[in-house]
């Protein structure tokens, strides 16, 4: 038998998780259990980098997140499922490549600047903010990980991992594995308003949803632009409630929507319905997990606990080899 | 019996200490022993701000200093002596930190302006190195200092970690007392070459340093430079050679050398060969209880590891309200 390759994902309690997050990233993460070593873990203090002025809900973010990845399928006997903040070395090894990290190559990173931009509402003109990759690296090479699961928009992140893994080793000796980039198809679906879908723009469909808030919500589903009546007909290539169609709605039933659209047989109403039917179908099992967690607190404590657990041994052996490598003291082995 | 209020300070370890260490810190920190509850620590991951690309010599430097700490009469059952990196609660409040520290308020710190300019055999444009003012606030609050010892070059730093403290307390409720600046009165003794001590500039009286080795450095102090001739008259005011005498020679002996200078009655060899001698006298008992623990490594762990803990503990407490006062999640109390 041999060992599976180790690949690292994490993600931000910044709020319920939605489709977008399902198709974009988690269904990926579900897939890659059976080929790979997965770490996977809720990014509670990079949450704070944005979040800082309130994180009254960071808390509850991160467990419902873990609710949310148990319902989806995310399995504690085969990945290890954990808490960031829980695993101290983080901080440590944050600390660490702070030290060898030149500060352009974390001005030059293309999220920083973008985000400096676009996002008014916070003020991200922090050390922390601006540390973000430092962290990221961190958190991604303290499990050695092989790869790394990513969209192409995050591809610079595992760039800046690999240098400043790279810049380690130079210094300190052969300690970090750089990570791989993998780059994941994903379906591309937008939110409601065709948007991007996101929380923060109130056009997302959430896991937790009922089906009676899925069909609300596909209600209001801009569908085709260009089909102004009922009579006009369709086209289900730039319609993005097709594209939901495609990934959930049995095969065929979507040729059938695919004609009878483009001949204008069949109206968004009833088309939106069926996807909404066949999507609260989808999801059913979904909320059903979500149900058994919810009403087993203690199960989850001990999922994260456990979790938590095997990644800080990880993380542990790991720090006592950069202690040992760069060569400051610690306590164990004090002395010159 | 009142509490002793705390002080907090720290050194890093990049070398031997030396009289410029002892005069402008050490003989401080000894008298502030009594009067308050004085936690200082051995500042090892903040050498790695300038020291990242060699290491090697780091953790024999922190032996070393907690050996000249104690040599100078530091005493271990009335402060808390330790090392930062043993404590790696100050990695995690330094990450914390970072997440509500502007950048602009660390690109203002003169320290920051001032050695990017000057110091061109390392690369300090790293984010630790950046981030320096950061850790330093984690170090200090850590302890809810009331105070923090500095001469007057440092007093920025401190209102940094005011500042710090200020906006988190905003932020999170108040946890940290703002620490203030005291202001210590140092002789202004400078080295061998009339430049500022400093063991890179090779003109400094190390603490370690033999009688015979103490001779041999006094002998080529810079005296008097107007004073070319031995016949000269000379001036003790603006002489180096005088601080010293000032400190270690007895008074008596002091004026005599005051008159017979401006008189030319005694030349810079003597006057130095004195001024050496009263000062190996006056290091003996320090070069003596030095032997003592060197010869006891023992200990010297014991040492180290008691400070360690006592500072630990304290750290953790503090951990304890930051992590429920920012509100993430933490181990022990997971959920919603």
């Amino acid at each position: 038998m041999t060992e599976k390759r180790r690949i690292v994902s994490g993600m931000r309690p910044t709020g319920p998780l939605h489709l977008g997050n399902l198709l974009g990233a988690l269904a990926n993460w579900v897939n890659m259990q059976d080929d790979y070593d997965c770490f996977y873990f809720i990014a509670d203090w990079h949450a704070l980098t944005s979040d800082y002025e309130d994180t009254r809900l960071i808390a509850a973010y991160t467990r419902q997140m873990m609710i949310d990845w148990l319902s989806v399928g995310l399995l504690p006997e085969k990945s290890t499922l954990f808490i960031q903040s829980h695993i101290k070395e983080h901080a440590e090894l944050f600390l660490i490549l702070s030290m060898i990290t030149p500060v352009p190559w974390l001005e030059r990173n293309p999220t920083y600047k973008d985000q400096m931009v676009q996002i008014k509402d916070k003020d991200l003109s922090t050390f922390g903010f601006l540390g973000y990759p430092v962290l990221q690296a961190a958190d991604i090479i303290m499990y050695k990980a092989f790869g790394v699961p990513v969209g192409v928009d995050q591809v610079p992140h595992v760039e800046i991992t690999r240098e400043i893994a790279r810049r380690f080793n130079s210094f300190y000796g052969e300690i970090f594995p750089e990570p791989q980039a993998i780059l994941t198809q994903t379906p591309k679906i937008l939110g409601t308003d065709r948007r991007k879908m996101s929380k923060s723009y109130n056009n997302a469909i959430f896991l937790s949803d009922s089906p009676k808030a899925i069909r609300s919500t596909v209600s209001q589903m801009i569908t085709d632009p260009q089909r102004a009546r009922r009579s006009d007909p369709g086209n289900p290539d730039i319609c993005n409630v097709f594209e939901f169609h495609k990934i959930y709605t049995d095969q065929q039933k979507v040729d059938t929507i695919n004609r009878e659209c483009r001949t204008a047989q069949i109206g968004c109403v009833e088309c939106k319905k069926i996807m909404a039917d066949y999507l609260a179908a989808a999801l059913a099992p979904v909320r059903e997990k979500r149900t058994y967690y919810e009403t087993r607190p203690a199960l989850v404590d001990e999922v994260i606990s456990n979790g938590c657990d095997r990644a800080r041994k990880v993380a542990q052996k790991t720090l006592d080899e950069v202690r040992t490598s760069i060569r400051i003291s610690y306590q164990g082995t004090i002395g010159a």
